[in-house]
């Protein structure tokens, strides 16, 4: 009997288990997982932070239980593998039982990334936290609740006085304004913390347009969040807890800070087992996923993948890309070896009241060292028919090589609910399959005044783009 | 000066009108329009007779004094075309004033659809309406107004009395479920009317999916709308004034008829000056909207356009294929040839709290009609993260070829609000460019827990179609 053995059981791991093993369900299917949480939407650890959802337990799709008895997969939680050996094909987990050595056939490295803590002082206080892990959100979660329990209201006379609400539940920050950082900030908000939000750059979601960003960024002062740009922080202060946080122009008093600062791809293992590592950082792989070591094969946030505009492996960590190169690692090692496509580097992110997503390539240096010479344009329209009752405005960046007129890439932002994340979907289309902007324009949409004006604005805007060619 | 001459003031006339002089300032642009209303939506209309749009005006994007005065275009409202002289490169327009020959050097026919009246008894009477103008939203609206003022909690003994609901405005028939139909029985719904809806065929929206046509049915009936399926209407009766609806099986009475059967494209004045008609009735055009005359392009209700899946000649009277078309030509004639695009026969639709799109080939026998063999699948999938608290159930009904994996069609419905409409552009897109469901449920999509699960529903789609390949 064949073995597949994974390390990791998070989104990559067990959608490669769940499909190698359906598809051949002779196939011998070990996964080794060093925590206790499988198959988790850390995605979703904002809105359990917020309070939206009330266990962790809602957070897992498919429970350690479930994989073993329904789906026959031996899971092995509790095991963290520490060495790979790709001459004998063995890995060795320890758990709290002792040491294991297991034979592989096939091997999948999908063991994620970690949450970036910046080399500053005082990141070890109390206080400080990631969101990297259930642990993490767990934590953040007993935060809230804590601070909330002895709130301003109750308890007058403590800690640092809000200097921008009334009645709020303490000043707390985040570092960094990317997806982890604006989804947070509405976490926070709603608990009615005083937000305080660094970022480095001189705008926040900087894979986004400008146009996006902008948006984005008025909205999060429009909902109080104290936002500090081109701010970056130089270190936490306290006596063991937190107290202050310090960037170059100011320090501003807080209770807890939570780093948005990225993540970096857990490649360890893979080093000392000789896999190799691509520019990115990230574990080199094919298209089919494999990696330099022969049947050891690596997906999800510790790899790198294909862009699909410029074919150049790239590391975008996010949870589709995982499940999907996963499910097709799944299929291959079951026998039909499949390709799990490449990434747009698309993104969806909702902050409070507004929804904004991005794909393919916006930014105009990164379009250059591709090679390609971008044109963009960024149109407002009408959501829906300008007679319709309900709607708003959705704000499309578009950019296109101006010399082939090729879609590269586009950023939405919108009202929540009135559809900038979904409209995206006919953007990735049009990056992966190379269309040009006229083409795009030409897109037979759906139509119906409840939805959208007779041209959608992502046909506007490629209509638009198409005029400056 | 060269001249180009539009009959037809709607999207497809005034689209081109439009184009044509901003393209090329010099062009003499002259538009016959035989009504007073331009450019106007009439997708609008159910919303107006709804009540929630308070004028027509209100329903037109630009004025006829918008249209002479800021682009300097020549219209002429009012004025009726009677014959199209393509020897001698004229038209012959009469009007209050009398008869006016114009030359052309480019002529547009954009003579748009009119509702079909089906051949029955009855279809004279007063309270039978259809929706295809201004005129007749105008009256619907003044039926409305007229039928609450009178409505029978004020005078109890009034006419036939409400069979379901209580305090009815009164009972109202509605003749097709196709679009018109499912939105004015929300339209007429919303103003207290028990409606009747008696459509022909034993679905709803017959070109969506079985699965669309059941969920919409579905929901009429929670709406208490009453829905007779296989049910074609014989005849109206009443003195003077509809009194009773008749079918082979049942008769309704009912104080008012809205015939939704269809429309059929206006070609009288085309066939008559020699252009030639498709095996559709509508104008056979080529991929730049010319006709067999020289010179003489058709675009809009009243003409063809290519499927983007099968090449075939198609009528689809829908709004964006107007304007898309429309404005080609206008560019066409400034001097820049352009196509406008296929058609993927999308189309969308509310219908009370439920929202659905199809595009593509959906129907099987079609789809062999056109050479492919067919498979569906229809999955139900959650619209958001499972553990998100919003959210709902997109139904995708996916159709392809056996052979080669191509996408060929698909069918959505959602809660209004869960995506269906929007998530179809990926589907549009997919279709139009050749796409295999392998490569859709590859598509990188923006993912968060707020706006779908993982896998969208289209890739699940997708995915689950793929194993059935």
């Amino acid at each position: 009997m064949s073995s597949f053995v994974v390390v990791g059981g998070d989104a990559a791991g067990m959608s490669a288990a769940s499909k190698a093993k359906r598809d051949d369900p002779q196939l011998d299917v070990v996964v080794f997982e060093k925590g206790e949480w499988v198959s988790y939407g850390a995605c979703g650890l904002p809105y359990y932070v917020k309070g939206e959802i009330q266990t962790l337990d809602d957070l897992v799709s498919v429970t350690p239980e479930e994989f073993r008895e329904e789906r026959d997969i031996d899971l092995r939680t509790g095991h963290e593998v520490v060495s790979i050996d790709p001459d004998d094909r063995t890995v060795t987990a320890v758990a709290d039982g002792g040491e294991v050595v297991q034979p592989y056939d096939h091997l999948l490295i999908a063991t994620g990334a970690a949450a970036v803590v910046p080399s500053i002082d005082g990141t070890q206080l109390e206080g400080v936290y990631t969101l990297g892990s259930m642990t993490d959100g767990r934590e953040l979660r007993e935060f809230v609740a804590r601070s909330r329990e002895s709130s301003p209201s109750e308890q007058p006379d403590r800690g640092p006085a809000c200097q921008f609400l009334e009645n709020c539940t303490g000043p707390v920050s985040i570092v960094g304004g990317g997806y982890i950082g604006v989804e947070m900030a509405e976490a926070l908000a709603a608990n009615d913390f005083e937000v305080h939000l660094f970022q480095r750059g001189d705008r926040v979601l900087k894979g986004f347009s400008e146009a996006t960003s902008e948006a984005v960024a008025d909205h999060l002062r429009e909902q109080d969040v104290v936002l500090y740009l081109d701010s970056e922080v130089e270190a936490f202060e306290g006596s063991g807890r937190i107290e202050v946080i310090r960037t170059a122009d100011r320090t501003v008093e807080v209770e807890m800070a939570l780093l948005g600062t990225g993540v970096r791809p857990r490649t360890e293992l893979a080093v000392e087992a000789g896999v190799e590592i691509g520019e990115t950082g990230a574990i080199a792989t094919d298209e089919y996923r494999r990696t330099n070591l022969p049947d050891v094969y690596a997906a999800g946030d510790c790899a790198e993948a294909e862009h699909v505009v410029t074919g150049d492996p790239v590391h975008v960590p996010l949870a589709l890309t995982a499940n999907r190169h996963g499910r097709a690692i799944g299929q291959t090692v079951a026998g039909e070896p499949s390709v799990g496509g490449g990434v747009a580097g698309t993104a969806a992110v909702k902050a409070f009241e507004i929804e904004a997503a991005r794909t393919g390539i916006v930014d105009h240096d990164e379009a250059e060292a591709a090679g390609f010479d971008p044109v963009s344009r960024t149109i407002d329209a009408r959501s829906r028919a300008g007679y319709y009752p309900e709607g708003g405005t959705v704000t499309v960046t578009l950019t296109a090589d101006r010399e082939t007129g090729r879609v590269l890439g586009a950023s939405l932002v919108s009202e929540y609910g009135e559809g900038a994340v979904h409209r995206s979907h006919a953007i990735v289309a049009a990056v992966t399959e190379g269309t040009t902007v006229g083409e795009l324009a030409n897109y037979d949409l759906a139509y119906a005044p409840p939805f959208n004006t007779t041209w959608d604005p992502v046909l506007t805007a490629a209509k638009v783009l198409e005029g400056e060619l």
